[in-house]
């Protein structure tokens, strides 16, 4: 799965990502009230909304993008329904050819590791059957649990060849209240970003590893640094936009071949037309203003990339 | 709800949370056929399954023990219908008085960790209406991303006097790979055991606080540090039993009133049936053997602290 995200990212020309983190007030009213109108307001109801709002946006951008990453903590949020709403995503972005990356941040011990991978990007036995729950391409991952909360993942990674990211650097204020405290004069998101090579060394695609990092927009100076350590690694970029990240914070992130990142944008993108720059298109063409916003932050990247 | 469960503990007089992890072959033959029968060897069928197993072993053990800890991604795995399962499990749990503590362990950037908070320990609004998706009491939460990640649920826990766990040091063999690394000559365990002390101030029940942590029975020098570190939190031992954990190693997580410590064991009650010790009960009865084998575990809990 490595693989094609680096192939669908060299035929879009687009290292980005569009975050599908649907929270109710980014969905434009007349979706809301169409599902409320046959759902109610109603667990149900906000699922309709936030697929029907997904789906818009991916057909609008499905052309331009290798890569969707749905937050599913904005569907877990509505229960059963709104997970359900997940899955519906997950399963439509497939069929329109894109890398699904489920940003899921699981991690637990051992055998409860080996639990989430199964069913995220697994298959899980029952009887004399196998099915595959959520069928993600990629699962983003939390290792405060080391190696043993890992290796699971890494596991059922390399029997169906699929991949994780794992959290080294966090985009948000608080990242580095754990993260960056020195060990040995060395930051805790250094260790991490070295396991990350090492594990990925254990799983490799063809140019790149299937164990790649996440690791913040918001922090270029040491995607720099990480960049060095994890050289086989796909660094997945949240924070650009929204968060603060621009196209020239992003340079270091990525190889001289001018691969090894892909940048995410979620609410700058799917929430764009309640922008000034996207405002002209209105709440009706939501698409359309997700799809200048893809058009714009494509641009920024490449411009970036061409004059470092 | 920390009250209710320093109320049940005291109630019980058993400072324990029955583990309700149920893998597929813990679950007898009888039960998985009786539910493969009606929903075929099916995601259904699997999430039937492990709900009939769930509630024997609730119903044979709720007036003993005062919380049970379901852990997620045993139900995730078998996906919607398996977290169908989970929803199922926890309000039946509430319903017999118990308190359910999530074991869920996310955890996110702010507006994230908000989503997660709402939907297991909060409410969450759809239009004019507020629902309660998960409504777990408890939920264990991952602390790498720092306080903007956590914070969201303390928010969330005092609107609706719920309470989370944060994981500080986790049974797992490798937890020390990062957890253990020392900062300025303490391990990182300790400064995150700080700051759950910190979160805790700002949310306290009548005797303890809201924000408890996780520490593993299976490092009691660590326990025995970490008690003193966060003197008002409670700590969600696990790790008990199947892990290793033996109730003399246990006396170090409580506090000299014998409050302040509650210990999961998982496997060890839940498929006490397929040991040794209960195996007199047979898998038909396996609800029996669970009981019988929380009644060993609470006497074995005892003992250590008397004779401490």
């Amino acid at each position: 799965m490595i693989n094609k995200l680096v192939e669908n990212i060299k035929k879009t020309n687009a290292p980005i990502v569009v975050g599908l983190d649907p929270m109710l007030n980014y969905i434009p009213e007349h979706v809301q009230k169409k599902a409320f109108a046959e759902y109610g307001e109603t667990l149900e109801g906000a699922a309709e909304a936030i697929w029907q709002f997904n789906k818009e946006i991916v057909d609008k951008t499905c052309d331009l993008i290798p890569a969707v990453k749905p937050q599913i903590a904005m569907y877990e949020q509505f229960g059963i329904p709104g997970l359900a709403a997940f899955k519906k995503t997950v399963d439509y972005c497939k069929e329109k050819g894109l890398v699904v990356i489920g940003d899921i941040k699981r991690g637990d011990i051992g055998s409860t590791s080996a639990a989430y991978a199964v069913g995220h990007v697994g298959r899980v036995q029952v009887g004399s059957h196998t099915y595959t729950p959520f069928a993600e391409d990629f699962v983003t991952v939390n290792p405060y649990l080391g190696s043993d909360g890992v290796n699971p993942f890494i596991k059922v990674c390399k029997e169906e060849k699929k991949g994780i990211f794992v959290l080294v650097k966090t985009s948000n204020p608080s990242s580095g209240e754990f993260q960056d405290q020195l060990i040995n004069g060395r930051p805790l998101y250094e260790l991490v970003g070295e396991k990350v090579a090492l594990w990925g060394e254990e799983h490799m695609g063809d140019e790149y590893s299937y164990v790649g990092a996440v690791v913040g927009a918001t922090y270029p100076e040491m995607g720099k640094v990480l960049r060095k350590i994890m050289p086989k690694s796909y660094i997945l970029v949240p924070g650009y936009g929204a968060q603060g990240g621009k196209g020239k914070d992003l340079i270091h992130f990525f190889n001289e071949d001018g691969l090894g990142a892909i940048v995410n944008s979620s609410r700058g993108i799917i929430a764009a037309y309640k922008q000034e720059n996207y405002a002209k298109f209105g709440a009706e063409h939501f698409g359309d203003a997700s799809r200048a916003a893809v058009e714009d932050m494509i641009k920024d990247i490449k411009e970036a990339l061409e004059n470092r």
